[in-house]
């Protein structure tokens, strides 16, 4: 297989745990967000990936986009270890909690969305920055208040194995420390985080250690 | 089933859809999102869906929330007629149409986002509506080249019935024609939506239809 990747996206972090925790290699292809107007935005990856977004898979020739889709994609190809075990309930908690994040906090700090602030609405840095940490504390919040919801019988979100919720997890708090966002509000989140990062799956996965990282 | 829903929501449109389409009778629970400086933000609520947001579905004393997660799991517990039919592949494009409105839109023009540039930002009347379209626009584009880089055999965005994909679609159309978006880009897009709309289960669940219709 074939990643799609940048160091700092934190949806193709997500992806890179996953197929870490599936113990599925692949090759990293990095395409560079910020040098040269955005390579995301080049014909020749725009005709890989319309949306001109990062992570994009290739797998035996296809194609896969959106790194939700990719990881249920990985799940229904390569079931164990399972990313979202139990019953239907459970899964749908763990997909909420991964939504919270996928879909709640991260596409509005999205690096186009920070763009047009500065560009079209003349943000300052720090009107960008205070934009930023509003929604990483708010969303974190929500995550902290859903965790509270369940009792929870292990290290991680959802039991004692790392499921989606984890893998979506880990990429937002390096985001929150990356943008010095409090998190004494988020004790369990933080905790759960600091689980994960004992694991190597999820270690090899951070940005730091990507081959193109700066 | 027990439905909190507010009828201008695309989400909880979204989820009132997969409903019709599993034939699965529900209660509406109104929560009015602009109402009373918003009652989604009532302790009451938010005990419910800590995130404040709608919908959320009651099914035999449990509580679900976000609205792909809702999808899924009414998708495990009746899965006829198939929302997800078809191969890993095709499920996953499936999801990754879902998500390019769930995720790369939709968020970033919700309602407290905003509120956030008039509030925070002092965002006037036009630039808000501005920020809309741009992204309604923007993503809607993309949409129309995912769905041009596989051949279709049906109506619907993928084969010959509705799939979870168009369910996302119908409510950011009707968003779309709200704010005065363009879509003369887009006619797969809106030929789909049209699609869509000749169909009993989309029609039930319109914002106009519902009892808290204004």
């Amino acid at each position: 297989m074939k990643l799609y990747t940048y160091f700092r996206s934190s949806a193709a972090y997500r992806v890179r745990i996953a197929l870490n925790l599936k113990g599925l290699p692949y090759d990293s292809v990095p395409v560079h967000l910020a040098r040269g107007g955005g390579e995301q935005r080049r014909p020749e990856y725009l005709a890989i990936n319309p949306a001109g977004l990062v992570p994009a898979l290739e797998d035996g020739g296809a194609v896969l986009t959106q790194s939700l889709a990719i990881i249920e994609y990985l799940e229904e190809t390569h079931p164990q270890p399972a990313l979202l075990p139990g019953d239907a309930l459970t899964r749908a908690r763990i997909r909420a909690l991964a939504q919270a994040i996928a879909c709640d906090i991260h596409p509005i700090n999205n690096l186009r969305v920070l763009q047009y602030l500065t560009r079209e609405l003349g943000a300052s840095e720090e009107q960008k920055n205070t934009w930023y940490r509003h929604w990483v504390e708010r969303g974190l919040a929500t995550v902290e208040a859903m965790l509270a919801q369940a009792p929870r019988d292990g290290r991680f979100c959802v039991g004692d194995t790392p499921t989606l919720a984890d893998v979506c997890l880990v990429p937002q708090v390096f985001n929150a420390r990356r943008f010095e966002c409090r998190t004494d509000h988020i004790p369990t989140v933080m905790r759960i985080a600091g689980a994960c990062e004992t694991l190597e799956a999820f270690r090899l996965a951070a940005p730091t250690r990507q081959p193109d990282a700066e």
